[in-house]
């Protein structure tokens, strides 16, 4: 009887940081792959990652709509409980032997605690890690219900056992986002014209003379600043006067002040060298910031992927504070003058050293021989 | 402005665990209460709590029906999603300053993330305690989503903090339940009868040659074995050959084992000594206790209000494992024997020494006080 | 390409007035059956009809529970939001050409919407009746939902073609249950120990010298009444001094009230001669009915099966008004004494002729083959 | 004592259609209002009707937050039960006398439901009507669960009779949105700049020689064909070559394709005579229509309000179909050459002679004063 592995892809960037682990998951002789696709992860304005998972040839066994229109911390708290409404739902059909939860949004803590209070052996990706804003909360307590921890870093790992999780469940595995990387660098040259494969607004830019990327998300404990904070970096980034190619915000509470500190700078500076895109397949993703000059904002992808690939990244503001990080990261904040002048120490400083410090590559195939190899089990004592 | 404070009750015993409380908050000069009760809490069949809560004169400001039939593990999940929506609601439209949550069941999660996902001041009752089954779970799932806890004991504030907590959100005020154990210490004599006050099942006992209470809840991590455990507790009791006042358990999965297990000894044993209850007022429950030989079966009040009482306690099982314990229980297996042996070992000795160890019996006005002092935050990161 | 017929049943009593319906729709060449248990059907407390599906080999695409705790009028409203709710994402992820939905029970409207509101086209079945109580209403706002409209009796396709729907979606077939009820006349002696294959409570009663049977539900609409009714109607048969097989009610607003009168009756006359049942298999069911003196209460079964059975009928109050009957049935009040004098006289005049008012006993197989036969619409307008 | 007259407002269209019945129940002795906000109309980018409720001076009791993003058919159907849900709790709370719910959006059903299920009368506003898509089938089973009909034609009455209601619980009360028309009708001239009070897309246009409004929504039972049928009016009113202020459709599954075709065209053409609005105040919006030359689209206020104003307009397609109209209306396919031509034959003949079909302008008043009066029943049978 081979395992069977539920996994539930609820975003556009947990696909990319679990997709070389449901390869692997699904190639193992004595795993069963159910995979379970979810909230925003299934709506197109938020770059439909259902249609991407697909493409990657994965048979979906369930996919769930359970967000709430209104982008704010009500409507976050309620789609989490619809979440865990549908989703035990969907457990108690499936029968999973494991479920696997990935990373700190808000909703995941609804596949933790469905998974959890069903006693189905619950596995937590990305553990351990220290940010701000509410994925603070979220990520810990969501820990609070995991039984095995497969951690990024050592750091992480360390962490987990000292709020109480007991050693021997707990794996350094390594982020399967990097794997992505690692394959990436193995041809990191752009050989596809990101216009024409993904459309955009505004005018093609030219990338020859050297290109940024942008993407930052809004943050939930700051909720009335995104449009203040998205404001100076739209300038900051201009006043750089480079091609910049800008990506859409997820869905989050703030979204709403985040687009639309967009949409108003476009109308008014109707700006000829920005182009905005919303979502990339994620090794398409990684190759454009493998050339590009620098990414800015706040994405997590800034601090792990580009500290393995080497990027210079200009992290904005408090999102990613806390989270471990390579020589590639100067930190600013939601101030355009600093954020223009880490542009700019960036692009005479170049290329920065490649970095384990997220994963060495081989996460996936190391997650789904963990997962057919340790005892299923769904009780657990503080170590302490 | 008076602070708004929002508690939200979800079960008899959690009303008991926060009476004391709610009074010095409704009394309180800088504070306005906003209790809601929801859960099993405005269920007939779990003792409608609702109805107490009415009675003590508390105005209650919004009812929610969230329980899903079934009591499996899979409603469990889908009740605390269904609660977590609604409550969403029920705070968006009540605007408190700070939300209180209660204890460790599995429904003080919804409690707990809608209202740290809406950025909503959260405090959390009793954390920090080591017990088993799935509580264990929420309980620290909780500690992580909450902003301040207020715990029971030293113990426990030391655990809260080991977790990441920060020490100056962590304060040690004891349970408001022992605020209750200290009022019916006073006048601690038997003085109504259990039989016309509350009716119950089966014909009244003689409780002039003493008597035992029990009561035992399902486990849910033990599911499938309810019933089995069940039996084993009512014939180590029917050995005892006492006046047995028997308690009904809550809603849980599980409990339909319990159930159908005490049912079916009832019209095969047709036992004349026992009576059945469904549930009592919190201080004459208490009265009751402090009259007993002894309380046996796995409730946390054998552990909390009767370490403070000095009434004997049979403790079975695992359910209380990890609890912290005074000097007056005895821990048995769910065995028959074992139960029959520690309720007759009690009863040689009669009642023990009392301790503090869960309160000094001044916890509501202590919580109130802090309520209205402590700094209104909802941010944080793990201490390390 | 089959048609994938999907058949939500949320009901035992709803199963066995499909049941032949599945099992053609399961062997015929065009159709694929889609089977989805939800609602009371999955809960072990209301007969656990899912046990009974499975029993009977059918495969089940998936299972809902949807049912909130409280037996009150706010838990039905919930239950059936939640039902829409959950039934929407199995109808997506199942993706029938057909969805058919069964009877009035209150829960039955979040399958027709659901599906109408997908644009799936809907089957409903047992339209155009006239009872009392809320059922009415769900059944008519059902029939504006539904695409195809099965009934019956001619009286019923009538009333749903007056209410604007148009002739050529309005189909008399009969109904399943009649199916049933016509096997079991071909071997109709009661040819197993209901006591010894049921349990149920009380000791067995001897049923050699004849016996009725009881079956009350609450009415909805006089939800406080409840408790008042039922008491009538278990004097009232008491005093008929006869073997009395008493079967406990479905979940419905109230019947904690019919339950509640119904255990305080047993503690207080501990009858020798009842015994209660929770429920029984289709065609147990019908052939005890058939050899029964006489059915009591005001079940549909008494006015429908039991007039193609011939079997002697006492109807009790409201909720079968307006139902068409056949001359098997004295219609009485809520009133003991007209309840025993409706049982005397039936003692006296004994079996009744059959009628094929509400079938003929071909129903199932009429049924599927419409299913494969009518075009696949979901638009519709008033006829006039 | 005060009857407690709960209105639930689900939309902006709808808040225009009852707010003057809302401002006579408030002002009534004997009515106390509750106004519940619910779905479309608490969201910013469907109009935000609750802030236009507030301005108004309403105080609101409850806000829900109900719609799923993704706007689809499945989304429309698990919104409708989430709805059902939580009004069920707010109706729980605030114990009305009486729920009023408006017209024959697919949300509508949960307040019937919620209300209908728990017993509490309930009025139906606009019922009877005939229009096409799942709004037909939305009305109609909204009429056989409300216990009064306030409609706006003799028509409607007739139709709401035939279905089976009894006469004594249907009123023709006319329209409350035409209450406006006929308030606007006193001071017609358009004294106000719509571009400096409501902002909106693209550079203002020039209004002095004329100008058009356009309000086109996606048809749901036509999900796939929206941006197709779009794009006809786009291109039929870009030929009439007239100033033209378009307005952005509501909350509704296709309105994605609907405002996608919308974008592209605009990113294209570049329209320069184009203006784009979300949302008006309703007065407002009438005094724009007043002063236009024509309305094209397929919005109810084109048939409803404009007969009343004798606006000449242009229907498009078949959401409105079966609807009652007056002279004022050309009713077209989806195809540019016929809406060009039908805007240019109104052009030629101007302004129409006003109606009385859908009210006289006293809807709001004769409204409460049946809300005051009625008896307060909610059980019914079909009248045949």
């Amino acid at each position: 009887m081979k395992r069977k592995i539920c996994v539930v892809v609820t975003a556009r960037p947990s696909y990319a940081r679990i997709k070389t682990a449901l390869t692997a998951i699904r190639s193992h002789p004595d795993l069963e792959l159910q995979l379970v696709v979810a909230a925003s992860a299934v709506l197109e304005r938020y770059g439909d990652a259902l249609k991407y998972i697909k493409a990657d040839g994965f048979e979906v066994k369930s996919t769930v709509f359970m967000v709430l229109e209104g982008e704010n911390l009500v409507t976050s708290a309620k789609s989490t409980g619809l979440g865990m409404m549908e989703l035990a739902t969907v457990f108690d059909n499936l029968k999973p032997d494991m479920v696997i939860t990935i990373a700190d949004r808000y909703e995941t803590l609804a596949t933790a605690a469905a998974a959890s209070y069903m006693n189905i052996p619950l596995v937590h990706m990305q553990g351990g890690e220290v940010t701000g804003s509410i994925d603070e909360k979220v990520r810990h307590a969501v820990t609070k219900l995991a039984d095995y921890h497969f951690t990024c870093t050592e750091i992480a790992s360390e962490r987990v056992r000292r709020m109480g999780e007991h050693a021997e469940h707990v794996y350094t595995t390594g982020c399967p986002s990097i794997d992505i990387a690692a394959d990436v660098l193995k041809a990191p040259e752009l050989d596809f014209n990101p216009f024409s494969r993904y459309g955009g607004v505004g005018d093609p830019v030219d990338l020859k003379q050297g290109y940024v990327v942008v993407l930052q998300h809004p943050v939930t404990t700051e909720y009335e600043s995104s449009r203040k904070h998205i404001v100076e970096t739209l300038y900051g980034v201009k006043d750089a006067n480079l091609a910049t190619l800008w990506f859409w915000p997820n869905v989050d509470a703030g979204s709403d002040g985040t687009s639309k500190g967009i949409r108003i700078f476009r109308e008014k500076e109707k700006p000829v060298n920005f182009h905005f895109f919303k979502n990339f397949e994620a090794s398409d993703f990684l190759k454009l910031l493998c050339n590009s000059k620098s990414i800015i904002g706040n994405s997590s992808v800034a601090i792990r992927e580009c500290s393995f690939l080497g990027v210079p990244a200009v992290n904005v503001g408090t999102r990613q504070s806390g989270r471990e990080r390579g020589s590639n990261v100067i930190d600013v904040d939601y101030d355009r003058h600093q954020i223009l002048g880490a542009i700019q120490k960036h692009l005479s400083t170049g290329k920065r050293e490649r970095s384990n410090l997220y994963g060495d590559g081989k996460a996936g195939v190391r997650i789904a021989d963990l997962l057919s190899e340790v005892p299923l089990h769904f009780e657990k004592k503080l170590a302490y």
